[in-house]
């Protein structure tokens, strides 16, 4: 296994589902090293918005892995809010399969400004992959305008 | 600098046309070694369509390296035949530049089955890549239905 510090002109990081979660995703849980280090671990509450840098380009899509924030100490629901606004889930969880068997889920969110229930729809995505073994494990998420 | 046999998982070859001339095109002028050998050597006469691999899936845009074969000994036009039909330029050539140097230039040619000036027309497209100091420089192309 060779040891990347980058990776050759033309290559670009746009994984399939599957890659995040079977590859990224069960590295960053079992906090594997990962050769590239291209998802970078954040503190999601204490986030801003904005862009980042894969390379030399200037990217409008940023993938990260974070710690879910409980709600409530002794509940189940998760914080997705940060100082500058929430996250809130949009459609349904999409499943994610690997050679038929169910690996992970995707769920989408938007970004809010403000504070719930107020506050201005953006145009922030964040699709959060968790994988389907364990409700409270970690997420890893991609944000895209 | 590292050899690369592979890029980790999610890495996709995107090339932009001016990684292509500035960076592939330029080493495979001068034989230098590529670390990651994504554009193949090919005689492009003998060659028929169809998709080929990078890495573990099927793509059908295809890149490769080929010297330009003369219609005529002592002319300078471009034998663009296969055995299966041939290559028609389309539209106008594009400057590639790099920060705001002429680097290259980008031909994109249509394949047709049969022979000149007769043939079907098909939906294979080719740009073929020159670099712009020297006219009978050996091209490199890439392909896409």
């Amino acid at each position: 296994m060779n040891s990347f510090t980058h990776v050759p002109p033309g290559f670009r990081f746009h994984p399939t589902d599957e890659e995040l979660v079977d590859y990224y995703l069960r590295k960053k849980i079992a906090s594997k090293r990962i050769d590239l280090d291209v998802i970078k671990d954040i503190d999601l509450q204490n986030r801003a918005m904005g862009s980042s840098r894969i390379g030399a380009e200037e990217q409008n899509e940023w993938y990260f892995f974070s710690h879910k924030d409980k709600k409530y100490p002794t509940g189940t629901r998760t914080n997705r809010a940060t100082k500058a606004g929430f996250w809130k889930a949009t459609g349904r969880d999409k499943a994610i399969y690997l050679k038929h068997s169910l690996i992970g889920m995707r769920k989408t969110l938007v970004f809010y400004q403000g504070r719930a229930p107020n506050g201005q729809k953006s145009d922030w995505i964040m699709h959060e992959y968790r994988l389907e073994t364990n409700e409270n494990a970690p997420s890893q998420a991609s944000i895209s305008p």
